[in-house]
């Protein structure tokens, strides 16, 4: 049986990497993204490059899209030339980028009328996990088509989480981000309470790190808050971001969310500094501003 | 040489845990406690019984308080019968009760008047970590008292980690414990908005526990929220008890910690409503109530 | 010199009263809302009666907008049978809806390619000054077109403040409405505050209205506070509306808004407990509810 | 019937005018300042001065503080050479200190062991209504020493409320003052809100004074927050330690306060920014160092 035709659109830090697993998969990979570079890499790897996403979108029966925002999607999908126009019956969207949840939805509603499968799959997991291909895949669809499209997300995931219908992973995604953004605003609130009580950063990140409270994501941050640099992994801009879709979402629901409410002051302040291109871990730099010891 | 004597104060679920692993190291051991009977248990594995905490500090070397509170501790050592007035030279206060820095540093001087060298020693870890003999301690007070002390500690701890001169023992406990408020009612958070919009409570879990920001508090938490129960570990007063610390030594230092202050307004109300006693996972209720869940 | 022709849309609590002064002002009045009871009412008072938004457009010189929120103002200018279509040169626009003031901005310009006038001018004021026609008008546009609609805007208000081009009057209603929040959520915490002490509610009410905090707010909220009972002057629903407002605006001016977002918690917990169409300051409730009063 | 002798400790800003009201009354006054520059301002006046606070209260009837904070009026009263050794049946403390609740509780009882009477009695209002003889007192203590001693009060208030005991008027002050702190912020917040989206501060006063949010505090504050300038007529340090009282007593009550910590958080970076001597409307600069403005 032949495997089917993918295309990749959006070969950003993440993107590119998880393209590049695709194709190491063995996957007839068909690429595409705004500036030419990343593109011409993968094209080395043996992929081949679209003129445009609806000529891609055309051409494979598989579309992966993995942008950043609302705005991008929107754009890419049904903006004027976009590729939702040439989906229909046998074509699939996996949508990976990180959307509002109820976009989610109204996408997944749109390709549904026109024949076409929607799956809603963001990933858990930056940078490291995208190049090793150990992202998790959070996946809000139909259970069938998640379970067709199961090897394809395995070769850019360690595990693929059926969360519920359309809109559901993006629901999942932004449950973990808003508790990715209060951890690490909190570890940076800690560690910015005891160093003005005159304990050493490092102490303090050999004593967090012993203990309970020791995870991935503050082995990641510990080296950035000990420097006081912090080269975007996951820049701050995005986690905004990801925190408005959070709020906007609650205020939707009607649930309320005072931690991610206080994060969101804080994360916007950090735009606000002109740290929106630095990691996440930045926000200490907005504690500390709070704090006269910048 | 002979090994010095200890005297142990305050056999609650951790002290009681905790004076089992000093007899079990082969100190001889003089206990005493409010209520006879955890005293009684430990009797039974070969420890004397001290008539009053002055009897018992006059009798001993070295004296340790697990107790709760900035009340209960001052009181114990400075009240009416209080033990502080038996120490003195070639005494030795090992304070190992969660207090605020600034009393942690007062004892100090107090003791130091007197001519006894005090430990501020608080431990990072709960019950489990205290059977086991794996807490960890965080030491407050001259190096070469911790020096002296650790084999002592280490009966208890796998690790002593020296924080700085006394009181910031108390402080690396207070930074840890803002972390600890803030993760613990962040996942209450998280698990509350995805729950709201219909994503199943293990499916969360499942996820959380399996990325970066999987941590060992967040395994213990997991099927408390699962439940919808919450069996103390470490009990909601505690907690809100410790964040008071945090915040009244946030304002002396001229501190801001938004963060902080967003879980104690949580943590505050699951004290008015009733629930002091449940663990501290418990948040989840009070954020249950905010969204008219419950 | 004839009196220019006025149509009404949006015959709610707010717009009833307004449409009643224009009337009595002496203007040719056409009205037109979605229920019919409310244009019948105006009807007896001598105003014509239009049988859609785009007829009503069609017939007058000045269209004035009262509706709520984002939705239904696009709706009833720009969706499926929008008045839009027949507005051009020689017409006006004046929404006096509150809305997100990067809506404002896009009417604005959208309008402004037809060829018409639009003002954005919301009002400061309840139900009580838009039965007198003591309202402020919140005005956003070119100063001519301001200057021209003044008197017209006058039949209704007090005073009418140019605040800058399109977009600004919505801001500054937006800026008025923050401090609203603010301040009405202030007084029930700080009423409850004091309840839980065992202060009267009666004298903490007669303490704060006789000093420098009495305002005209405080003095319409108090009796609601002392009965323990929210009749709707501005419903809660339409608080959290504009409060949601504010923080996407804030989000998108990259201004953190903390003690706004820390009101929007609040707010949003009383929309989860169904006190949405209850006056805002029900939030009282909520706050109750949390120190486990109710 | 002989006018009983007052006697007056605490000549600051606030004291010094209320003595002088106090004397312009005709009631015998005798004075004492840590520093004695107040003390001679007044002798010229016509009062006497003492040497010490305790020969003050030895020599006088009625013993007035108006002191800044809890250790201060300790010291004064029960420190070494504190004045309480002299009262006793006969002699009443008129305390008018802004001091915690729980405090002023534990004072009452300890002077009516003495046999002593004991007002809690702080003031509504700042340097104006000192000067002016118009401030608000409210009165905690019994109501037969609150009836003896209004005429008193009323040389330097226009109006004296009974909250109930002692502590009650501590407590009342914990009221207004955390409605204070809240829409002094709040002010700030929707003025640097609006600024940041390019509406004019005198314009968006000009509105807010124009309507139902308009108070006697807005209109003090209104020409700092346009000026940029914060002479203190309230410090911002005393305005975030009395915060400090209201979230303790919160803590005590297990009340939760979700905007006043929010504030708390503001006024302790303005701490924290070196505005602790400017007006507490200074939280402005907070906000607009939060948001890149300064």
């Amino acid at each position: 049986m032949r495997k089917e035709t993918v295309g990749f659109i959006g070969l950003g830090i993440m993107g590119q990497a998880m393209a590049a697993n695709v194709l190491k998969a063995g996957w007839p990979l068909l690429v595409w993204n705004r500036s030419p570079g990343p593109a011409e890499a993968l094209a080395v790897k043996g992929a081949l490059v679209a003129g445009s996403p609806r000529e891609l979108a055309r051409k494979v029966d598989v579309t992966i899209c993995m942008l950043t925002g609302n705005e991008a999607v929107s754009e890419v999908l049904f903006g004027e030339n976009g590729l939702a126009e040439v989906l229909g019956p046998g074509k699939t969207l996996l949508n990976m980028s990180t959307i509002a949840p109820a976009l989610a939805e109204e996408f997944s509603a749109r390709l549904a009328a026109k024949g076409a499968d929607y799956l809603d799959c963001p990933v858990s997991g930056s940078k490291k996990p995208a190049e090793e291909g150990t992202l998790i895949v959070l996946a809000g669809g139909k259970a069938d088509v998640v379970t067709t499209r199961e090897p394809l997300l395995l070769s850019m995931a360690q595990k693929v989480i059926h969360c519920g219908p359309a809109g559901k992973g993006s629901l999942m995604k932004m449950t973990v981000n808003l508790l990715l953004s209060v951890m690490n605003a909190g570890l940076a609130e800690a560690v910015g309470f005891g160093a003005a009580g005159g304990l050493a950063v490092g102490t303090m990140l050999e004593v967090i790190l012993s203990g309970p409270l020791s995870c991935g994501l503050f082995k990641l941050k510990a080296p950035m808050l000990e420097a006081g640099a912090f080269p975007a992994q996951f820049p701050l801009k995005h986690m905004a971001k990801d925190l408005k879709y959070v709020s906007d979402t609650a205020y939707a629901q009607k649930t309320p969310v005072p931690l991610a409410l206080s994060a969101l002051t804080l994360y916007t302040a950090g735009l606000a500094q002109g740290c929106g291109d630095e990691d996440f871990a930045a926000v200490a730099k907005v504690l500390g501003l709070l704090a006269g010891r910048e």
